[in-house]
């Protein structure tokens, strides 16, 4: 992880009490502030670049305990982006309809085209957290579903999707503070939900499933990275960088234009 | 049109030669971008509170010639709003599973649910437009359209949808210059097609079909804004007002929190 995107390397085991939420080396909270404006024009020209060359799409995948800060990344990271830029996916209960087909089925219908971004604000990961911590497929189910989910990121990225996937890593104390937040602003309190108490109770199962979901699933193709987030300016740094870092690397290029069209003149 | 929100009166005569596309009423540039900031902090304010509140939807209709400004306007007036609170919808040529449909089935599809913004990059009225013009179906099938789409938006709005309906209306010179530029700039080259050319000759015939297509469809519930499109901050000025005056309306409300919420500790 020298290179500060906290990236888990695939193959090697993965402890998430070796990774500290409140993190944040080699930045002072004034350079992180300071870096942000930058590194968001950047995501902003290399979405253009994206859309314009047309042979790429980048799924970004956020996952992390409530409040973690996935809606506070979204903003901040995409901010200069914007909505003609890029697609937000959110997947709530499934339906009827959904539940009928094979749990990849509803997140596959939202994944980007060629050109696009989609950020799935939780994902298909939450069928190895949220429905194995509460027992809602027995594990025979769930243990087979890390291999079907590395399976469907392999087909993304072998037709040209860029699978860029981030666990955000908050404490518990942090959390704590975030809830009561929520509980005390009356301008915050419609986001807080009961449920999200009893989720809190689940704490160390989650740790469970969220270390058990790295381990399986930071792939060559497709590695997680593990964010701190407690301090949301570092998170939103290490964020993007890493999306910077991975679109860097797809060498995209306007396309040339069509014979005839340079020295057209529109009359 | 006195509130400067150029709204097409339903029942009366629209003429398009009585509109000027640079016009700029009762503003300076200076005055619009200073305005500007504080209108999309206003607009992100009101998405906040649509989303919490749940009870109604909006969809932005961008309707306009090529190079008449859609996607700036979508980057400019949304730009606090950012990805997470409005999703953009963009329509290209249909599908042969969309064309063995009627013509508003892939539109409804995208439509908002309560708590969000969609914003058609483009809409149903592209039956009235671009089809009418390339006598792509009779006129007996594009004339039946306008009453079509007023009972599709009467259902909307009866269901809670504000339909916001902005035409972004550029004037021929206007249109040569961007185009024009897209040519020279190699950055913009590749959103130059050809064809753009081919549809610029039919200036005359798209600006009867936009004529009519106020005349047919401008009504209580879904009135078009005519907007003065020469103009950038202008335009962005005029459809970030309309927007908060037709959200304003709503009397949104944070909703009050479930009994027992209110002073829970979070432990």
């Amino acid at each position: 992880m020298s290179d500060h995107l906290h990236v888990a390397e695939p193959g090697k085991q993965f402890r998430l009490e070796h990774h500290a939420p409140e993190a944040t080396p080699g930045l002072s909270e004034d350079e992180g502030e300071a870096l942000l404006p930058e590194l968001r024009l950047r995501l902003d020209e290399l979405q253009e670049l994206l859309y314009a060359d047309r042979r790429s799409a980048v799924l970004v995948v956020l996952q992390g305990m409530d409040a973690a800060g996935k809606d506070g990344t979204i903003r901040s990271v995409f901010r200069e982006v914007g909505p003609l830029g890029c697609m937000v996916a959110n997947f709530g209960v499934p339906t009827p309809e959904e539940a009928a087909h094979d749990f990849l089925w509803r997140y596959h219908l939202q994944a980007p085209a060629r050109g696009r971004i989609a950020i799935f604000n939780r994902s298909y990961y939450e069928s190895v957290l949220v429905e194995r911590v509460h027992g809602l497929v027995p594990k025979s189910v769930w243990k087979g579903r890390y291999g079907a989910i590395n399976r469907f990121e392999a087909l993304l990225a072998a037709e040209g999707t860029v699978v860029v996937k981030f666990f955000l890593h908050v404490s518990k104390e942090e959390q704590r503070q975030r809830l009561q937040e929520r509980v005390d602003n009356p301008k915050k309190r419609w986001k807080f939900r009961e449920g999200d108490l009893d989720e809190r109770k689940l704490w160390d199962d989650y740790g469970a499933a969220y270390e058990d979901m790295v381990n399986e699933c930071s792939t060559e193709t497709a590695p997680w990275h593990v964010v701190p987030a407690d301090h949301k300016w570092y998170r939103d740094v290490v964020v993007a960088r890493a999306l910077i870092r991975r679109l860097e690397a797809l060498d995209l290029r306007y396309p040339e234009a069509a014979p005839g069209i340079v020295g057209t003149i529109v009359i």
